[in-house]
C-alpha cells in the first residue's frame, strides 16, 4: 500500500526555498520517522485555499485520510500513529517537557529572530503575500517593518545570550532529546533554520558549542536541513 | 528495615529556615517518591566538614550506605534505587529535557534572583559564613555584593518577563511535567522558592498563572513548601 502523503509547508516567491520554522520542525519529523512525503511549499496567501481551507497556518500534514495541522500536533499525532518508528519524545515526561522547550523558544528565539529577519522574510515574497505580511506583520508588532529592524546589528549581536540554556545543556549531553535528537531539538532547530535561510546574520557566539549542535542538526536525516542553504 | 536517610542541606543563623534552591529540589523529590528523611540543614562553612568532607556543595543525601550529592544527580538515584514509586523523570525524553529546564533555571532564573537577593541572604547568615560568602560571591560576581543589588528595584521589576517561557507553557497544562509535577518542576519550583524565603519581593505579574503554578507546588506534598514562610 502506498500512503499519499503530503506537507504543505511555506515559502516566498522562490519555491526551493521554504523558509518557515514550525515547517522545519515538521519536515525533520517526518524523516525522524522515517516517513516518505512530497512538501509542497505555498506562498501565505494559498495557505487558506487548500485542503478546503483546512488551516490558515501551516504546516499542515495530509496522511492518506488524516489531516493535521500546527508542529506540535502533527509530532504528537506521528508518535501515535507510527509507535513501532522511532519516538519523537521518548515518553510522556519528555512530551510534557517539549511543550516548555517550545514555550522557550516560542518567547525567547523567535521575537528576536523576528527582529533581525523580518523585512528580509517580506522582501522574499511575492506581491500578494508583501501585503498580507507588511499589514499583518505591522499590526502585530505595533511599527512599521523599517522601524522594527532598525537596531537589526544590535539583535544580533545580543542573540548568542538567548542561546544560554542550550550552550549549558550541552555541557551535558549532545541533544536536548538527550543521547540522540528528538522533537524539541527540531523545535530549536526551526527556530534558527529559518533565521539561517531568510538572513544572513550569524547567531552564535565564536567557537560555539550551539553552532556544532546546530550544524549537526542541519546533517541529520540525509542532511535534509542542507537542502536549503543560508542566506 | 529502617533506612536511616538523612539530607544536609543549607541554611543561615536560623536553622529553620534553609534556603538552598538546589537543597529544596531535593526536598521535595524525596517527598515525590514518598520517601521518609531528616533534614540537617548546615551553615556554608560546615558542609565540608560532614560525611568525611564528601562534597563540597548541598544538597548531600546520605541514604544507608549510599552517599549522592547535586540535586539531578540525586534525582536519577532516586528513579533508579526507587523504581516502585512515582517517577520523577516520566521517561529518558522527560530526563534529557529536564537537563534542559535546569539550564535555563540556572542561565536566567539564578543571575536575576542573585542580583535580588544576595545582601538579603549575606544578612541571613553567621559570622564565619558571612565572610566566606561575601569574598566568594564578591570574586564570582565581580563587584561588592551592595553593587550587585544597587538595581534590585529595577531586576524585580523585570523578573516577570523571564518567566514567559513557563507562562506560556501553563496555557497548555498545569506542570512542566504535563498533568502532574515531575523533577522539571521542582527545579524551578527551587529557583523560586529560594527567592520567596530570602527576599520580600514579588516576582510575578498581576493575576499571573506562574504565580498559581508556584502557589499550587507550595501545596505538593502536604504542603512541605510552607514549612518555611515567605521573608
Amino acid at each position: 500500500m502506498t500512503t499519499s502523503r503530503t506537507l504543505y509547508s511555506l515559502c516566498g516567491s522562490d519555491s526551493s526555498r521554504p523558509f518557515s520554522p514550525h515547517c522545519w520542525k515538521t519536515v525533520l519529523s517526518l524523516a525522524h520517522k522515517g516517513l516518505d512525503f512530497e512538501e509542497r511549499p505555498l506562498p501565505f496567501t494559498v495557505i487558506p485555499t487548500v485542503e478546503d481551507g483546512f488551516s490558515r497556518t501551516v504546516p499542515i500534514l495530509r496522511d492518506g485520510d488524516q489531516l493535521v495541522s500546527d508542529s506540535f500536533e502533527i509530532a504528537l499525532y506521528l508518535d501515535e500513529a507510527y509507535p513501532e518508528r522511532p519516538s519523537l519524545f521518548n515518553g510522556e515526561g519528555g512530551k510534557a517537557m517539549a511543550r516548555f522547550v517550545e514555550s522557550w523558544s516560542q518567547t525567547q528565539l523567535h521575537p528576536a529572530i523576528t527582529r533581525i529577519a523580518v523585512l528580509d522574510i517580506h522582501n522574499m515574497l511575492d506581491e500578494p503575500d508583501r501585503l498580507y505580511f507588511r499589514d499583518s506583520r505591522t499590526k502585530a508588532l505595533g511599527r512599521p517593518l523599517e522601524d522594527v529592524v532598525a537596531n537589526r546589528q544590535a539583535e544580533i549581536a545580543a542573540f548568542p545570550a538567548l542561546l544560554a540554556p542550550i550552550r549549558r545543556m550541552l555541557s551535558f549531553q549532545p541533544f536536548i532529546g538527550g543521547t540522540s535528537p528528538l522533537f524539541a531539538d527540531y523545535i530549536v532547530f526551526g527556530a534558527l533554520q529559518w533565521a539561517r535561510i531568510t538572513t544572513g546574520a550569524d547567531l552564535f557566539s565564536e567557537n560555539d558549542p550551539v553552532r556544532d549542535w546546530f550544524e549537526g542538526c542541519l546533517d541529520l536525516h540525509d542532511a535534509r536541513g542542507r537542502s536549503v542553504t543560508a542566506a
